[in-house]
């Protein structure tokens, strides 16, 4: 780590730059499109502000909802081997055996949401035996996992920018080549909620026990551990995430974390809208809104989970989540039942009939 | 409305004794087969709910949430001659002819949903010029439209019977012979939110103060004469909805509500899962219950909208709904946006990897 504070890499710095805010115009457009469409003024709520944020971000009052792109990046974390977990960190290896194989939640959910799901490897460190390390598989090779935070930090500044660059580019080939404009935010790694409870308490400075739960099923003493541990590791590498946002990433980050913020990055500058997941997917969309702050307007949080740091970085990002229904998977899932609603919003600019194209009275002038 | 009092016609009431109580040795089942697949115990929340219900609805636990139908029935009001809406009653008519043409918001929501749209005119008053009377469109001749219930009942307790009826047996159809397994239920009618409103403040004796909203949008004196209309109708008639809930839904009903009544009945009787959107569709699950209560673990409520009524139909019938987007439409928007949310429940019953085919680690048992 004794890397020069604040230098980022020229191909991290010209993504950030080239994410421009959303035009405003577009969203008076769509809002001017909405108003004539057969229906009551406002009357599809939330659907009709996503249309809005879909049409200045493309720039159109025709936006498309899709296709839609589920990433799911796995890694593993140096912190499982302190016991944070409910299962054991080979885990990791075999749900993207799973996800490869169609498997796994969000196969089933991406099949009927009409979403491509692509599995990339960002450092697993049991590997299953047999499964191939190549494509549809990404092989990212970082590092197979992260350092236990509560020893030493968990990568070097140099790995941290280069899960992130790994993002980025991967971004670049998705959407520039294959034309997604949707991308999903989904990971697997066994202890990745302790690693996201730890990056939210050194971004937001918020106390471990305000951001720390139970991940895939923990019971209270475990819940205690896990606190205590977030909190040792933030006292221990004391981060100072505004000015040297790197190093608190590499002290406490996670490879698959950093990978999806560089995807988020990419996505933006490419005019993609990011679908944020649950709590560990939400972190990654909060670190690249460190980066690059005008990201926020690219974010759809897809549902707000039961994991106490999820609601405080949806706050943090001020997005309010569109789906409630208590899920606590991760692995994209969230994000992937929120695509159709996306894509409906879209359609409905796109398809509706105007009030004058059918010939339907408006509200009566009383 | 000299019928004698609680006269079920034979067909309704074979219905009704029709519809048996979901089978719980299938939530057992499906709860199983939900512990064993992929992903930590209850991750996926609601949807593992949503599961549980399919499975005892169909009786396996590898249920199905498609085919599904959105079934938009349309008719006129007598009581929006009193200026209860912020449209004229031409839109009743004008909406039907954009629903045929796949205009409407409704149409463009199912396409994405993968869902069949029908529409039936149950007694649209203003007929548009040249708009054919006959298939795709279902035309069930009761009346065109009810009366005004201010000045008398809306219609003859025969013509109640008859609306549901009709309901009953497009039920048939749509599920015996063509094999929906979802029916969402939505509608169109100028002035129905008052006649929704008049019918839940009668069959729930809750005052009309907290059942009326705002409709399509209207201002607030347009509130206040509204709330007075719904009070004056309630206390003219006099509805004894336990004694005799016919006479009740004869002097206060509509006849797309009575219609989705018989829908959701036939529906239920048919073992299809009934999906109810906003506060009209929502008060014909209401009303559904109030004639066949076993009826409501068929029941599905999609979405929580700003009318007030709508939170105490499902407070009353115990449902929570799935989505909360501020959608106020109606025609079945919001249950259409659902059933990819339902569809997907009974996908992962069917189609996950188990711990056990995909070779995955437990939980640790320590």
């Amino acid at each position: 780590l004794n890397e020069p504070a604040r230098a980022v890499p020229e191909p991290i710095a010209r993504v950030v730059a080239a994410i421009e805010p959303p035009d405003p115009a577009w969203e008076v457009r769509a809002d001017d499109r909405q108003g004539r469409l057969t229906m009551p003024a406002g009357s599809l709520g939330r659907l009709l502000e996503l249309g809005r944020q879909l049409a200045a971000i493309q720039r159109t009052d025709r936006p498309f909802g899709d296709p839609a792109l589920v990433a799911v990046f796995a890694a593993d974390h140096g912190i499982a081997e302190s016991g944070v977990s409910a299962y054991p960190a080979e885990v990791t290896g075999q749900m993207v055996a799973n996800y490869l194989r169609g498997g796994a939640a969000v196969n089933v959910l991406a099949r009927r949401a009409g979403a491509a799901v692509r599995v990339a490897d960002f450092g697993v460190k049991h590997w299953p035996k047999g499964l191939p390390r190549t494509d549809p598989l990404v092989s990212v090779p970082v590092r197979r996992g992260t350092a236990n935070f509560l020893h030493g930090p968990a990568m070097s500044r140099a790995e941290a920018l280069q899960a992130v660059q790994a993002g980025l580019e991967l971004a670049d080939s998705w959407i520039s080549t294959e034309g997604f404009r949707v991308v999903a935010l989904g990971e697997m790694g066994i202890g990745n909620t302790t690693t996201a409870a730890a990056l939210i308490a050194a971004l937001t400075g918020r106390p471990a026990e305000c951001v720390v739960g139970r991940g895939t099923g923990l019971d209270d003493p475990g819940l205690q551990r896990k606190i205590q541990m977030v909190e040792a590791a933030v006292r221990k590498h004391a981060p100072e995430p505004i000015d040297d946002p790197w190093d608190c990433l590499a002290r406490l980050g996670g490879f698959e974390i950093l990978g999806l913020a560089g995807l988020a990055l990419g996505a933006a500058a490419r005019r993609a809208v990011v679908v944020l997941d649950g709590l560990i997917s939400s972190t990654a969309g909060l670190i690249a809104a460190t980066l690059a702050p005008q990201i926020r307007d690219y974010l759809v949080a897809a549902h707000l989970g039961p994991e106490p740091g999820h609601a405080i970085v949806l706050d943090t990002l001020r997005l309010r989540p569109l789906l409630d229904l208590g899920l606590r998977l991760g692995e994209g899932t969230g994000a992937t039942l929120a695509l159709p609603l996306i894509a409906s919003a879209a359609d409905l600019l796109r398809d509706m009939a105007t009030f004058d194209s059918a010939g339907i009275s408006g509200p009566c002038s009383d």
